[in-house]
């Protein structure tokens, strides 16, 4: 079976367990507590220099870092990746926007918010606006892409839409209020109805 | 012929006139100076909601956003991407760890030391730290990478290749010093040595 080193908190991890769930492909999951430090020690250090999860590990001992790689990966060939060239360039257009324009502020902020004691938010509060001003114009462009379009790859439901989901939909945990962009609150939607969705919480 | 919308002293937009000229896809370029804040006015917008460059125009008005989005879309089936899933699933993994990890220091920290006034780099001073901390150590990572391996994207030249070298070439000109990895000095040096190279001051 594949390990998945994961966080269970951590959006980043989710989207793996959520493409993963919605294709059958059980993993066994290896959980390491947000706050306990240990994928900077050596023993995960050995399994991905970069120290972060999630990270795919095989029966083989083959690894796989860094969730967008991840989410491609599982999902080649499948219902969850259009099928044509167009479309996989949009999909992985918005994977790599999420990993650099949105994750960096949306996921960040909420870590801060959500998970170490309150005095590191507090060392911390000068970064807010800049956290509130980037995440809200990523939105702002994925509101601008939804008026228009359904889903983020192409015409269908794809790992793009898993990526994008993944911090947006807790994103009010991090201070964003997404009352302001109904077309991103009805794509949420969207995505929860597709069948066997799971929550963050599901394990 | 395709458009790209591009800043000629960008790494970003190097990775893909880089990937072209290996190919022979003869490129219309299309330049916003640096400083003079284009990408953000409507005419631009409009191409692009998220107001960066690179960005592909083709001759039917599409448009692609995110350099690896645009690199993946532009050597799909070529020599600069391997043919098997998971070369390329570790391709995207270099790809994606190279816009998270390693261009927001070592990028970021070039654009400050060489483009803007003086000033503003002195206005930005309390972060040069965090640069050379997370910017070594996404170089650190790499020299790891490379004392066992040739290239990024499994065993061949690819534009996982492509993607590094597009800031770490120049990483000096952000106050890095690359005479600490030797693996990436003679990785540097194969990557240069591939046919039909070009410099980024190339047009």
């Amino acid at each position: 079976m594949i390990t998945l080193h994961q966080m269970h908190a951590s959006g980043n991890c989710y989207k793996v367990r959520l493409a993963a769930h919605q294709l059958g492909i059980p993993l066994r999951l290896q959980e390491y507590p947000v706050l306990d430090g240990l994928t900077r020690k050596p023993e995960f250090l050995g399994k991905n220099p970069n120290g972060r999860v999630p990270l795919l590990e095989f029966e083989d001992g083959r690894t796989l870092a860094e969730s967008g790689a991840i989410l491609f990966h599982l999902t080649e060939g499948t219902k969850l990746q259009p099928d044509d060239a167009w479309s996989r360039a949009q999909m992985l257009q918005w994977m790599f926007f999420e990993q650099y324009s949105h994750e960096p502020y949306i996921a960040v902020a909420r870590y801060w918010f959500v998970f170490p004691p309150r005095e590191e938010l507090e060392r911390r509060r000068h970064l807010i606006a800049e956290w509130q001003a980037k995440g809200n114009a990523a939105l702002a462009v994925m509101e601008t892409h939804l008026a228009r379009h359904d889903w983020f790859g192409g015409s269908t439901y794809s790992i793009a839409d898993i990526a994008l989901y993944g911090y947006t939909h807790c994103a009010d945990e991090g201070g964003f209020d997404l009352s302001h962009y109904r077309h991103i609150v009805h794509w949420l939607a969207r995505v929860r109805s597709e069948a066997d969705h799971i929550t963050m919480s599901h394990s």
